[in-house]
Protein backbone atom coordinates (compact mmCIF):
# COMPACT_ATOMS: atom_id res chain seq x y z
CA UNK A 1 0.00 0.00 0.00
CA UNK A 2 1.37 3.48 -0.77
CA UNK A 3 0.68 6.16 1.57
CA UNK A 4 1.96 9.66 1.44
CA UNK A 5 2.67 11.31 4.81
CA UNK A 6 2.95 15.69 4.38
CA UNK A 7 4.74 17.19 7.21
CA UNK A 8 4.33 20.97 7.51
CA UNK A 9 5.56 23.94 10.28
CA UNK A 10 2.99 25.29 12.34
CA UNK A 11 1.19 28.78 12.04
CA UNK A 12 3.26 30.92 13.43
CA UNK A 13 6.81 28.98 13.63
CA UNK A 14 9.22 30.74 11.83
CA UNK A 15 10.18 29.20 8.40
CA UNK A 16 13.60 30.89 7.34
CA UNK A 17 14.20 28.21 4.25
CA UNK A 18 10.60 29.40 3.09
CA UNK A 19 11.51 32.88 3.73
CA UNK A 20 14.68 32.63 1.39
CA UNK A 21 12.52 30.95 -1.38
CA UNK A 22 10.77 33.58 -1.15
CA UNK A 23 12.98 36.23 -1.90
CA UNK A 24 14.87 33.90 -4.51
CA UNK A 25 11.44 33.81 -6.19
CA UNK A 26 11.14 38.19 -5.76
CA UNK A 27 14.96 38.12 -7.22
CA UNK A 28 13.60 36.04 -10.64
CA UNK A 29 10.63 38.74 -10.71
CA UNK A 30 7.90 36.36 -9.80
CA UNK A 31 6.49 39.51 -7.89
CA UNK A 32 3.35 37.89 -7.62
CA UNK A 33 4.27 35.53 -4.50
CA UNK A 34 3.44 36.80 -1.45
CA UNK A 35 4.09 33.95 0.84
CA UNK A 36 6.02 30.49 0.74
CA UNK A 37 6.08 27.74 3.61
CA UNK A 38 8.21 24.91 2.92
CA UNK A 39 7.73 21.52 4.13
CA UNK A 40 8.45 18.12 3.60
CA UNK A 41 6.92 14.82 1.98
CA UNK A 42 7.30 11.14 2.97
CA UNK A 43 6.04 8.42 0.27
CA UNK A 44 6.15 5.77 2.13
CA UNK A 45 4.97 2.25 0.85
CA UNK A 46 3.65 -0.43 3.19
CA UNK A 47 2.92 -3.80 3.90
CA UNK A 48 -0.67 -5.02 4.08
CA UNK A 49 -3.82 -3.94 2.64
CA UNK A 50 -6.05 -2.53 5.47
CA UNK A 51 -6.28 1.52 5.47
CA UNK A 52 -7.45 2.18 8.65
CA UNK A 53 -4.38 -0.14 10.24
CA UNK A 54 -2.27 1.60 8.11
CA UNK A 55 -3.50 5.03 8.82
CA UNK A 56 -2.72 3.98 12.65
CA UNK A 57 0.53 3.13 12.10
CA UNK A 58 1.54 6.09 9.92
CA UNK A 59 0.35 8.23 12.70
CA UNK A 60 2.66 6.28 15.34
CA UNK A 61 5.30 6.82 12.71
CA UNK A 62 4.82 10.76 12.60
CA UNK A 63 4.54 11.09 16.19
CA UNK A 64 7.92 9.09 16.68
CA UNK A 65 10.00 10.11 13.87
CA UNK A 66 8.22 11.71 11.09
CA UNK A 67 7.46 15.04 12.26
CA UNK A 68 8.36 16.83 15.13
CA UNK A 69 4.75 17.82 16.37
CA UNK A 70 5.42 20.43 18.56
CA UNK A 71 5.93 22.51 15.86
CA UNK A 72 5.24 20.49 12.91
CA UNK A 73 1.74 19.23 12.05
CA UNK A 74 1.36 15.96 9.59
CA UNK A 75 -1.13 15.12 7.29
CA UNK A 76 -1.49 11.20 6.04
CA UNK A 77 -3.15 10.55 2.35
CA UNK A 78 -3.25 6.63 1.55
CA UNK A 79 -3.44 5.55 -1.88
CA UNK B 1 -4.74 32.23 -3.92
CA UNK B 2 -3.18 29.24 -1.61
CA UNK B 3 -0.82 26.52 -4.35
CA UNK B 4 0.86 23.70 -3.08
CA UNK B 5 3.90 22.15 -4.71
CA UNK B 6 4.95 18.58 -4.45
CA UNK B 7 8.52 18.33 -5.48
CA UNK B 8 9.35 14.27 -5.78
CA UNK B 9 12.36 12.42 -6.73
CA UNK B 10 12.13 10.67 -9.97
CA UNK B 11 12.05 6.86 -9.99
CA UNK B 12 15.43 5.32 -10.10
CA UNK B 13 17.33 8.67 -8.38
CA UNK B 14 18.93 7.12 -5.30
CA UNK B 15 17.52 8.51 -1.84
CA UNK B 16 19.77 8.39 0.73
CA UNK B 17 17.80 10.18 3.07
CA UNK B 18 14.37 8.17 2.24
CA UNK B 19 16.82 5.16 2.90
CA UNK B 20 17.77 6.39 6.52
CA UNK B 21 14.37 7.16 7.26
CA UNK B 22 13.34 3.71 6.59
CA UNK B 23 16.24 1.79 8.50
CA UNK B 24 15.38 4.47 11.40
CA UNK B 25 11.73 2.92 11.08
CA UNK B 26 12.60 -0.33 10.95
CA UNK B 27 14.63 0.15 14.11
CA UNK B 28 11.84 1.56 15.75
CA UNK B 29 9.89 -1.65 14.72
CA UNK B 30 7.71 -0.61 11.47
CA UNK B 31 8.77 -3.82 9.97
CA UNK B 32 6.15 -3.52 7.87
CA UNK B 33 7.68 0.00 5.79
CA UNK B 34 9.13 -1.61 2.25
CA UNK B 35 10.06 1.74 1.08
CA UNK B 36 10.21 5.72 2.08
CA UNK B 37 11.19 8.24 -0.47
CA UNK B 38 11.40 11.87 0.48
CA UNK B 39 10.31 15.17 -1.50
CA UNK B 40 9.69 18.42 -0.78
CA UNK B 41 6.36 20.47 -0.37
CA UNK B 42 6.03 24.15 -0.70
CA UNK B 43 2.85 26.23 0.18
CA UNK B 44 3.24 29.46 -1.60
CA UNK B 45 0.62 32.17 -1.32
CA UNK B 46 -0.17 34.50 -4.94
CA UNK B 47 -1.60 37.28 -5.48
CA UNK B 48 -4.73 36.94 -8.50
CA UNK B 49 -7.14 35.27 -8.82
CA UNK B 50 -6.91 33.21 -12.18
CA UNK B 51 -6.04 29.80 -12.21
CA UNK B 52 -4.54 28.81 -15.31
CA UNK B 53 -2.53 31.85 -14.91
CA UNK B 54 -1.37 30.59 -11.53
CA UNK B 55 -0.65 27.33 -12.53
CA UNK B 56 1.31 28.51 -15.53
CA UNK B 57 3.64 30.83 -12.89
CA UNK B 58 3.97 28.42 -10.64
CA UNK B 59 5.65 25.54 -13.73
CA UNK B 60 8.13 28.70 -14.45
CA UNK B 61 9.03 28.55 -10.94
CA UNK B 62 9.54 24.68 -10.39
CA UNK B 63 11.52 24.91 -14.12
CA UNK B 64 13.78 27.82 -12.38
CA UNK B 65 14.10 27.32 -9.00
CA UNK B 66 11.89 25.29 -6.91
CA UNK B 67 12.84 21.38 -8.59
CA UNK B 68 15.93 20.37 -10.13
CA UNK B 69 13.98 18.89 -13.27
CA UNK B 70 16.78 16.33 -14.20
CA UNK B 71 16.34 14.24 -11.00
CA UNK B 72 12.78 15.69 -9.65
CA UNK B 73 9.17 15.72 -10.77
CA UNK B 74 7.00 18.36 -9.52
CA UNK B 75 3.28 18.42 -9.30
CA UNK B 76 0.95 21.54 -8.77
CA UNK B 77 -2.53 21.62 -6.47
CA UNK B 78 -3.96 24.61 -6.73
CA UNK B 79 -6.71 25.32 -3.91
Amino acid sequence: MKARVIVTLKNGVLDPQGKAIEGALGGLGFAEVSSVRQGKVFDVELAGTDKAAARTKLERMCEKLLANTVIENYAIEIA
